[in-house]
């Protein structure tokens, strides 16, 4: 059996190995169009920035090593030029000497990627990177050894933007991020994101959001962004990640499917095409949350699909059963992860959620070290599935959005969150969990023990005179900061201050994390009021109002 | 409603909160016999040990503060002496002024927690320390800032008594540890225990297996542990941890059932009675893996049914789920974590069970700080369910552990453990990350892909001369240490050197962690060899044997 995978990183090798590990005899070969393989996609940000200091460590296997271990056949500066599937040949091309030249398969596997999108206006520059191979990665880095820019715009806050952001700042470069959402990471939602922002400014960083970036010109070695309604953002360097595209053109030319986004079409096999697979981030995958079409481009679904497509070659039908799209990215000391989809997506499709927000301890109070995390939880109101989690935060965060994303998987119901036995020691976590918490609240919520408001309700609460907002948290507490409109009576002496309160009006609480709140409204209820509990606190309250404040007060262009 | 509680720690403190949550009007009572309630249990020997400087950390709310925040009436030091189920009362003593007086309840709920088991030899010495509550703690501490011991015999080798070890060993005190079971932490294998001993060992203690003390005895001001068999143990502080046993006997003497080690016998609603409640340290639990009755002390499960029985006071019907035993110790830098069973408990229960073991790395190898971690999972060849993880590392161990718990939970079949999409960064995991490869080889072993040896086959192996035993790392490691009677066949020159190999023999594979000895057992096997993977690789069998071998060399007593 002659086995032909086009693309040798992620999806690919990963294919390749296992199909040799299940085939001793099959002909193996990968044509990567680039001169590397196997290599370390999601660490070359961090070789630019110095934390990865040996370039070898970014690349996995070389064309030699899955040679000897895999007897495997690797093409480096080969790129397939097209696939013919009636005859089971592709084209390729030997980009070193340009040969063209004809190679037949039995199999064939597509893992081409996805590639940085280039907007319209873009003229190639020796200042303007895109980061997505190790060749851009090296050339990245030998500019700044060279050149040592001072200053670098990057367009697009997502991943691979705020990596690169964190990481030329990390070489003493001043960094403007010009996004055109309304807040860093999409995949977050924006009162999350608030709590990214001042990580960025405060370590000096420059943010623009909602803009649209129309021209980059160069004059004297600066660069000009210019930016839609705005002076432009003059730099040394631009990184434009402005997000990928699958690399699908090949599929398509060769009469394959394509969907969303050119996304090439597989069945839960991996199967493009009678005898063609495809995987990673080429592909349409099943959102498993929404089982709608989605293009996710994430390392671990690529390593998974490659390896079903080499079972399926072998004989082995393994499945695909979708992506939820788990991702962690650290920036600078925080951790910001997430799995499945944010308020946004639920919205627009439209879903009857529910949310609950809170800020518990990465480990047990008393135990020195512990830091508080934001986890926005999002869930379907009448099936009681998990459809997503946000969280944010200094320690634990990883633990628990896998924690999540494996109660997502296992599709339990939110509600059995609670139940989960999850490891405790002070150093580790709590007796009762952060995700032991989610369970609790959303039961309460259930079973209709507590009812919610949210962020976006206060500012219309704050304008009727029919309701009491209520601050639960000390004087001290309230004193230093509290919503407009809160009037303050301590959860302690709540009790005995009933009488002040008017059962006749719809009464809103809010304490610092929600917990204060959560009894008082409790007791409010119990005592014939029609109580509603702020899910988040004030904690989270200022923190999205105080991102709002200050991005109003941000300029339109920033000339650094 | 009037509902008293026997207890006010973990279980008896969350079950009041609750209680009064989901119940403003019903007047509520906690009776406590120590001096503190709701404290940090699990804090207790980081307060000796210094790293919890604050006494107050260490309770968590105090009478006033349940009473001002809860309206609950505590009262401590007061000890609940008798039960009358019949005629609903508790016959409470005043430990201050010795009166004793009668309450009536409509609900009970007794949460008397555990006590440390005290061998018969034990007679009461200013010397000797047990280690429970915060009343402990305090004798502990100022017996140590008064005294300052230089040495200390900690006798027990389970949480407490590590815990307390490390804690002493910070305080620059010499510990011995005497051990009743071959190794350290019963709830965890021999095997893996041997990845801890050296930890202690290096840092200076003394440890010593398979060793029962058959009395203390004081001259001078210094102990002597006398050990069967051995020469005393000599040391100016004991601290005895040989567990804990449920504090039943209240409950036993007013006539309700209890089972294994005294524990109070409890429905799923924790139940023990009409209008009776029990919950925590005391009870009696269904394991959630085995189904059997079990005794298992843990503030998480603790917590959880005091909630619980403050549901069903109340009305709403949840219901307890068994407990697992999920739980994790930090020893010096190494965290140690396990839920489930063992291997020994699957073999006393003659389950037909699989075992994996690998060395995963924490996270992306390429980005600093990856720290190997050793896994051990269990599972049922029949129903595919894990039936227990064992792991020991630096980093990750706890949120690997927390995934496992969590399939497990979800009743998840371990090859499921391959399709977790869980979140990837190379600061925090691998694409394929730690759980992902335990499902891998779980589903290789379930699809007959590959067939596994066990370091207990390994000696009887190498007594054999119709096998070959081949060990797949390159010379250079090889030459570093290797089995007995284990070749060398390099992985990369395996192909070429396959007619060296008699197809007679069954062939028997090792590497550093078992991914090279894996690939290398493919290789064979498609060549027609019967060849088997070792699990765990050199890396957990030289871990495993250097343990055993320095336990064969440990003195029968130490005299420090």
């Amino acid at each position: 059996m002659k086995i032909v995978i086009i693309g040798g990183v992620a999806g690919g090798a990963s294919c390749a190995a296992r199909l040799r590990r299940l085939d001793e005899s099959a002909a193996i070969t990968i044509f990567e169009r680039s001169g590397y393989i196997s290599y370390a996609n999601c660490g070359l940000p961090y070789y630019v920035g110095g934390v990865i200091e040996n370039q070898d460590a970014l690349t996995l296997q070389t064309p030699l090593s899955l040679k000897s271990r895999f007897n495997i056949d690797v093409k480096v500066k080969h790129e397939v030029i097209k696939i013919d599937k009636e005859n089971k040949t592709v084209s390729v091309k030997n980009l070193v000497s340009n040969d063209v030249f004809t190679e037949k398969y039995d199999k064939l596997v597509i893992a081409t990627g996805a590639s940085p999108v280039y907007p319209d206006f873009y003229k190639p520059s020796e200042r303007i990177f895109t980061l997505r191979t190790v060749e851009d990665t090296l050339k990245i880095k030998s500019f700044i050894d060279a050149k040592s820019p001072k200053t670098a715009t990057v367009i697009g806050g997502g991943f691979i933007g705020l990596e690169m952001a964190e990481n030329l700042m990390r070489q003493g470069i001043k960094v403007t991020v010009v996004q055109r959402d309304s807040h860093l990471l999409s995949t977050i939602d924006s009162d999350m994101a608030s709590f990214i922002h001042p990580h960025f400014l405060r370590r000096g960083a420059a943010l623009l959001f909602n803009k649209n970036v129309t021209d980059i010109t160069e004059k004297n070695s600066v660069l000009y962004t210019h930016i839609e309604g705005c002076s432009p953002v003059l730099s040394d360097i631009v990184i434009l990640a402005t997000g990928v595209r699958p690399e699908s053109k090949l599929a398509a030319d060769a009469g394959l499917t394509v969907g969303l986004k050119g996304a090439i079409t597989v069945n839960e096999h991996m199967e493009a095409y009678k005898d063609i697979y495809a995987v990673g981030d080429a592909v349409l995958v099943k959102h498993f949350v929404t089982e709608k079409d989605a293009v996710i481009s994430l390392a671990g679904p690529a390593n998974k699909q490659g390896r079903i497509a080499a079972d399926n070659i072998c004989g082995i039908k393994s499945k695909y059963s979708g992506t939820q799209g788990s991702s962690v990215i650290k920036l600078f000391d925080l951790t910001v992860a997430s799995t499945g989809i944010n308020e946004k997506a639920c919205k627009s499709l439209n879903l009857d959620y529910e949310k609950i927000i809170l800020s518990p301890l990465s480990h047990a109070g008393y135990y020195p070290g512990a830091t508080a995390m934001t986890i926005k939880v999002l869930y379907d109101r009448s099936t009681k599935k998990i459809l997503g989690a946000q969280i944010i935060g200094y320690d634990g965060v990883d633990k628990c959005i896998d924690i999540i994303a494996t109660a997502m998987r296992a599709k339990m119901d939110i509600t059995e969150l609670q139940d989960l036995e999850l490891a405790y020691a002070p150093p580790y976590s709590s007796a009762k969990s952060p995700v032991n918490m989610v369970g609790f609240i959303a039961s309460n919520i259930e079973q209709g023990i507590v009812k919610q408001f949210y962020y976006e309700d206060i500012e219309k609460l704050q304008e009727r005179d029919d309701v009491i907002l209520l601050d639960t948290r000390t004087q001290f507490e309230y004193m230093r900061g509290h919503a407009k409109g809160f009037i303050n009576i301590p959860l302690d002496s709540l009790r005995s201050n009933l009488h002040l309160l008017d059962k006749s009006k719809k009464i809103y609480v809010m304490c610092q994390s929600g917990v204060r709140s959560y009894i008082a409204t409790r007791i409010l209820m119990q005592s014939s009021f029609d109580a509603y509990n702020f899910t988040g606190g004030y904690r989270f309250y200022s923190g999205v109002l105080g991102d709002s404040v200050s991005k109003s007060a941000y300029p339109c262009g920033v000339e650094i």
